[in-house]
């Protein structure tokens, strides 16, 4: 019977240079559906949760979901599934663009990388010839480069590469994967992984269709969801006019937005970075995803005057081409959190993010924990090789060059806040969870969050469950943000259906006007599955009992479900939400009563049963 | 004022090439006594409890306690601290002989080996003298030949020398480190720790005295210790005439020996490699550590017509000396439990894992689950190399040199046989806890040996807490090794006063006549200190917790406090035992209520807030 899986994967030994396909495990496919559940049931199944996770026993597995590549509304994503070198968790990131899809026309749901090759190396896949390439020649380069390289050596100006760049090539502990130039499985460390195992690049090219199982009943459900999406504001107009940045000037009036390092909680000129000024200044166009309805994605453009200062020798790049972002969690971390304020500086410290393969949060949100550190006299100038006062617009350009290769001060950087605040001392600087940063929602300010960063899978992370839907836009429902009472519901139900998500092949943003209801259905019609709603659930609430038992093995414990002091009784000063903390201990047994589990996180017999996770 | 403490250690960075010293961290020796204690206690808080063992970011320590280098009776102990390759928890690995107290002759309580190395080296140290030293003409050169060219080299015959054997430089997860050639520091893969930093020795030679605190307290203490350790069974008459190996018959004749990898719990031939055997036919002489009056070390030599048979090249070593051994757990693991009784193949074995730098338990253990998945077919004469039916001696002594090399099938053992069994599809042929192989008493005929190896901090072992004494043996008092009753409350006792022990520098064979009525007034008396025999066991209690917590946060959780299926429910199917299996299940939940732990062995706040471990 046809339908949205190709049913095969590719199993790639970089150890000793072979690939193989294999048929996709159907009693698992059942299981998880695809993409994050199913990608997180293999790595569990063929590693040790406690292994290096930079070591070569470690694998890095490449996933879509049966909605990838098929026309229903934002299904275009692929994850990237392994353990993390920066949080010692489950990471899975999640990134858009063409990647995902044209992975699925060449034939593939899913590839699994395993060993290390000696020498660099990238995959080379056009449809059923897949090689592995020696990948000498683009060693070194920045992720734009490599992609115009390989198209122009693989001669096919239609294929799609997912790349590192130098910090992944030198371990940077936040280094992503790119795709297409400007779209990244961002967080957690990912792309030191795969520089870990020296595989440079993926190229793929696929000519074959994906097939759906009821193509009459798949085209009925995904008009009827594009429809929605249309209709609903944040997709049909917020997210199209201001892209994320949107929320730079909704979470500073809110006093949501913290800034120095959290030590406040609105940023006084975030005028200056915000959607509606990029907009109105910096914007060229919009760009939207493979068969993406939204488009939230930005093209932007330096203005002639900016585009030299402070860039250093880089890529081949010309820098008064357009590019795209920044997004505003990246605007966040890289401009209020650093009390910086200079636009133009935040562009390039963003294109430049993305040509080095790096995560924007977790470098900016470093670079503010090494200004409070320097402030505070724990850094002198000597060490960083640099004034890093809050609010230096040199230091966020100058530091990105040496994060991404570790030189100097940078090779400190690479290792995260967490890391670094030990380093020198002062470990209460570290403003995230299981050693990871924390994003651009102030959990003093907005209660809920703060249940979802702490009891969150992948550490200090907002795509799980984000509660700002409900806390802040009123989505599905609005709740109230200083109110704790049935956030821990709320928190458990999102993660929950993230999940089913994630495992889809849709992007969370589609969540901003459509619900499983409508998600449902499309899987089922694409795929040739009968979920309901409630299985749906099920396998949500499956797959996170499952990353979190992959967790407790690898010793990340209940103890490390919290926040930073400064979080749970450092009151905010100023504005809006003065005098708020976190109240996580009024929210987190609750959450654990409901997951089914005890006061030390350790999920019940009878949970674990139920789950079939036994 | 004088004590038996130096209150110094060299922090050694292999990374930098420096050597510094420090003061003894005060608070933490009055917390801990010294030794393991005080030792876990610096790694706990200067490593990551989820580090690669075998990374540079792991800590190597060595380790004394007050009573080591006294004339304490057994005050001759030195232990090394780090995270084990093999078991992943924390290890501490316990050896004898004279190095120990060389090192507090020399003026240091503990070296901290941190970094790694690049290229190989020694540490000498003369006193106040302490070189990193190239080790370029010794790395891949067996225990014994390294420490004869170091004393040659050194030149001082009278120095100590503790090395690695090419099974540490070769990082076989069960290598050990060995000290005046037949010492170990034996299990859970110390020596690979060595040999991942590049570090093949420390030699060591001292010339300062050691004082205690009240001298002539002091020796009143240690004269009535060394009375009762002359004038009890075991101590004065036992152990000095046969050395270990007199469990051999005991142990076998009560049933409780397994052998053929557990799958039977007596060995028909026992007697052809017994104590009295070995005693009557191969004994040379008996051998005391330092300062000891029990004597247990036996030196063997070989018939004259068996030297050569099973032998291949090896170091410079001539056959037809006289060495270490056997003792009687690896007699047991490399005998009965592969169904060998060639007592000279055995001796072989047992002096080639001293010269290679192998535990014996484990390569034994791993050699019979090889067996046991060669009879059963999993394993071909073509993948070992040969023959590997139960029984085969020239298995046993050819395997040593491969397992200690890598090399063939040799380099499969190397991994202990947690990782063979599931790498051959039959992991309910590991027989161990945590990926430890267990020692010689058969759990389904002691139920409290059971309990300890189930809840060992450092996998399956019997020198936590040695239940046999009590059950076996009577010591301090019979109890019966069928009943489940009272072996929670035994288990820790045991574990909590062996902890103890460990950290006062004593051997734990010295139980088997003094208590802590006894020990605590020496440690005081040398040591300054006024422990009372609780707050002594409220140590050990904080130990015990300390390195389980170690471990939580390490991933080892408490699911993994159980024992193989065939020991739970495959009854011993013969001889005076038949029919038992270890009925762990109705001690499990009392050891966790007596320890104040959960279900899920996670310690109360309150039992974490009374140990100071907060």
């Amino acid at each position: 019977m046809s339908n949205s899986y190709t049913d095969k994967l590719l199993r790639v030994n970089l150890s000793e240079g072979t690939v193989k396909t294999e048929k996709i495990n159907r009693d698992w496919q059942k299981e998880f559906i695809g993409g994050r559940g199913l990608a997180t049931k293999y790595l569990i199944s063929e590693t040790d949760s406690k292994t290096d996770p930079l070591g070569k026993e470690n694998k890095l597995i490449f996933v879509t979901g049966p909605l990838t590549g098929t026309s229903a509304p934002t299904g275009a994503r692929y994850m990237v599934v392994t353990k993390s070198p920066l949080t010692g968790t489950i990471a899975c990131s999640n990134s858009g663009g063409y990647f995902g899809s044209e992975l699925k026309f060449a034939g593939y749901d899913m590839i699994i990388f395993e060993g290390a090759s000696d020498k660099p190396v990238y995959l080379s896949i056009y449809n059923d010839d897949v090689v592995i390439k020696d990948a000498a020649a683009i060693w070194g380069k920045g992720v734009w480069e490599t992609e115009d390289i390989l198209k122009s050596v693989e001669g096919d100006s239609d294929s799609r590469v997912a790349a590192i760049g130098p910090a992944g090539e030198n371990k940077v502990l936040f280094s992503c994967i790119v795709n297409e130039k400007h779209r990244a499985a961002g967080r957690s460390g990912v792309g030191a992984v795969m520089g870990s195992k020296k595989l440079k690049a993926i190229v793929v090219r696929g000519t074959k269709g994906i097939g759906v199982s009821n193509p009459e009943r798949f085209f009925e459900d995904i008009n009827k969801s594009k429809e929605i999406l249309r209709e609903a504001p944040v997709t049909g107009q917020a997210l199209p006019a201001y892209g994320t940045a949107v929320l730079v000037n909704v979470m500073n009036e809110y006093g949501g937005l913290p800034s120095y390092n959290f030590r406040s909680s609105q940023f006084a000129n975030a005028e200056k970075i915000s959607g509606e000024t990029i907009a109105d200044t910096r914007l060229v166009a919009n760009k939207a995803c493979f068969a993406c309805t939204i488009a939230c994605g930005r093209v932007t453009k330096l203005p002639d005057n900016a585009s030299e200062k402070y860039i250093v020798s880089t890529s081949s790049r010309n820098w008064k081409d357009a590019g795209g972002g920044p997004e505003y969690e990246n605007i966040w971390a890289m401009a209020p959190l650093c009390g910086i304020d200079d636009i133009d500086a935040l562009i390039k410290a963003n294109w430049l993010c993305n040509d080095l393969g790096m995560d924007p949060i977790s470098y900016g949100a470093t670079l503010a924990c090494a200004m409070e550190l320097y402030e505070n006299g724990a850094i002198d100038e000597k060490t960083a090789g640099m004034n890093l006062n809050f609010g230096n617009a040199e230091a966020l350009v100058k530091m990105v060059y040496d994060t991404g290769h570790r030189s100097g001060f940078g090779d400190y950087l690479a290792e995260g806040s967490y890391r670094l605040s030990k380093r020198f001392s002062h470990p209460e600087f570290f403003m995230g969870v299981k050693k990871q940063e924390f994003p651009a929602y102030d959990p003093r300010a907005v209660q809920g969050i703060g249940l979802a960063y702490a009891t969150n899978n992948r550490g200090a992370d907002h795509l799980r469950a984000y509660t700002i839907a409900s806390e802040i836009m009123g989505i599905p429902e609005k709740t109230d943000p200083a109110e704790t009472e049935g956030k821990a519901a709320l928190t458990k139900l999102f993660q929950d259906a993230t999940g089913v998500v994630d495992s889809s092949g849709l992007c969370i943003f589609c969540t901003f006007a459509i619900g499983l209801p409508e998600i449902v259905p499309m899987i089922n019609s694409a795929a040739g599955s009968d979920y309901s709603v409630d299985d749906a659930l099920k396998i949500g609430e499956r797959i996170w009992n499952m990353e979190h038992l992959y967790n407790l093995s690898a010793g990340i414990l209940g103890a490390e479900d919290t926040l930073p002091k400064r979080i749970l009784e450092g009151k905010i000063a100023e504005g809006p939400t003065k005098g708020m903390v976190n109240k996580l201990d009024k929210m987190l047994p609750e959450y654990y009563q409901l997951r089914g589990w005890d006061d030390n996180a350790v999920p019940s017999k009878e949970k674990i049963e139920e789950l079939g996770l036994g």
